[in-house]
């Protein structure tokens, strides 16, 4: 079924311990599509300026990513990030933001889009996520990411938004900040109690963690010890996630711990190479075999 | 097959957020011991003073610990630790160490404890550790703990300690440290490279990790949001992996992967009561119906 993506479109600078990248293909939406693209169409809903490269959109075609929501604005720049990791990998600090077209970002979804079944909001402001909700009126499966900036700055809009989806991704941290709970497993249900029907709590390298009325869950990331650039693994997860979900036409609780599997396996991709290096080289055949060693992993 | 421990016995005083409890039962032999006696016939060898409670003794003797090795040293007092714990319930601080009587542990093993197929040298000194070693001549599977404190003060010992035996068991922060390496794949593999067959990386609320030439796997901690007393979580880790590998008299990979899974386990029965007050107080079909959940959660 098709899935569509509403979310930032970006031009990352990357600064690792080991090399540094200027300039880079990124972005919340961009993550999400590539990763959901080994299971479903996708169709994604962002912006940019005028300074994005021909070669950027031509890999997202060449992954069959319907690109007609994408504004392109005459004169603009498109978001910029820049971000440097530690020594471990997975703390960063983020050196500059230039939100530039995506300050006035006015998400405007074409007809196909409005009628999707899936949609998610990759990060970004929830006052743009809540007007892309409003246009999805064929949104069978409506999920939202967020973070900590929104949840400092736009906390009431979200309080709201949490009422109008079915599934909320957020990273560990976030969902103590927004529960103001230390202990991750009431942190989720507590997130869970403020609307989603299911929350799902990112953790890293530490894998994710899944929380419904009735169902407890965690399963731990792939173990790799090739992280070349966490950047995105997050998007990546929630891509292959909803992917899945997508391909299967439901989001019952077994298709949903099998979409969580293959979040964690698509993102174990994504960190092996900056950018979309790694994600955009590999197959489904690859997918399904770490899914094997994965399965086999976590049985005993 | 019989399994003995060679480690501390303590009086702790532990501050927790919500609670404080003064000289509660505690040490790692002891987390140990009482985690592995629902597998297997545990004999502890250790050392406290005259100012022990008969009723910690009577309370092992209850789960059929022996305590042969434990020595009563006259006029001596137990080792005593006060820690306090952070509102997350994972970090740690250590407030006040007494060594006490375990300032000058010379273990002397038993006869019956030399003759010991399984032996685990929990956390303690690294001359200690190795003292134990070279008495027990009969043992097939030797696997010890070891903490920061012996890495930064003791580390040739420690080094000549990892090329006699067969697993190590460390945390996380202590495998980076051991090995200046942040990527905890490639630090547990390097540990391994320095002796041992198989190494075991506890992550606290994220699980563990187990390392051998052949296999790297991770297994997650099983989620609770009955978080009282995190202390000894990691020796009844431990305690519940040894004890199945001596319960089943084998440490093939297929066993060494359902131990590590007990393991998890029982330590999470640990943090849901301050000492051993829950440990204590379940049931081996307790245990099966956790494991039952726990298989059930990580297969999709």
């Amino acid at each position: 079924m098709p899935l569509v993506v509403v979310g930032s479109v970006a031009l990352d600078s990357v600064e690792t311990p080991k090399d540094t990248r200027e300039d880079i293909l990124g972005g919340s939406a961009v993550y999400f599509s590539v990763a959901a693209s080994y299971f479903a169409p996708v169709r994604l809903v962002g912006v940019v300026g005028d300074d994005w490269p021909a070669e950027h959109t031509q890999l997202l075609e060449s992954r069959g990513i319907n690109i007609e929501g994408l504004q392109i604005i005459e004169g603009g720049k498109t978001f910029r990030w820049r971000g440097r990791y530690m020594e471990n990998m997975n703390d960063r600090e983020t050196l500059d933001v230039q939100l530039n077209t995506l300050a006035d970002f006015d998400p405007q979804l074409p007809e196909e889009c409005r009628r999707s079944p899936f949609l998610f909001l990759a990060n970004g402001s929830t006052t743009t996520q809540l007007k892309a909700i409003e246009q999805s009126t064929g949104a069978t499966l409506t999920v939202a990411d967020t973070m900590d900036l929104w949840i400092n700055t736009e906390r009431e809009q979200l309080e709201a938004m949490l009422k109008k989806i079915d599934g909320l991704v957020l990273n560990d941290s976030e969902a103590k900040l927004l529960t103001g709970e230390e202990n991750l497993v009431l942190a989720g249900h507590k997130v869970r109690e403020m609307g989603p029907r299911f929350v799902v709590v990112k953790k890293g390298e530490h894998g994710a963690m899944f929380f419904s009325q009735y169902e407890t869950y965690v399963l731990p990331a792939f173990p790799t010890e090739q992280v070349v650039d966490p950047t995105g693994a997050g998007d990546s997860f929630a891509g292959g996630m909803m992917g899945y979900l997508a391909e299967q036409g439901n989001f019952e609780p077994t298709t949903l711990k099998k979409a969580m599997a293959y979040g964690i396996l698509v993102a174990s991709f994504t960190v092996e190479d900056f950018s979309l290096d790694r994600l955009i080289n590999i197959t489904r055949e690859d997918l399904e075999r770490r899914m094997e060693d994965y399965q086999q992993m976590l049985s005993f």
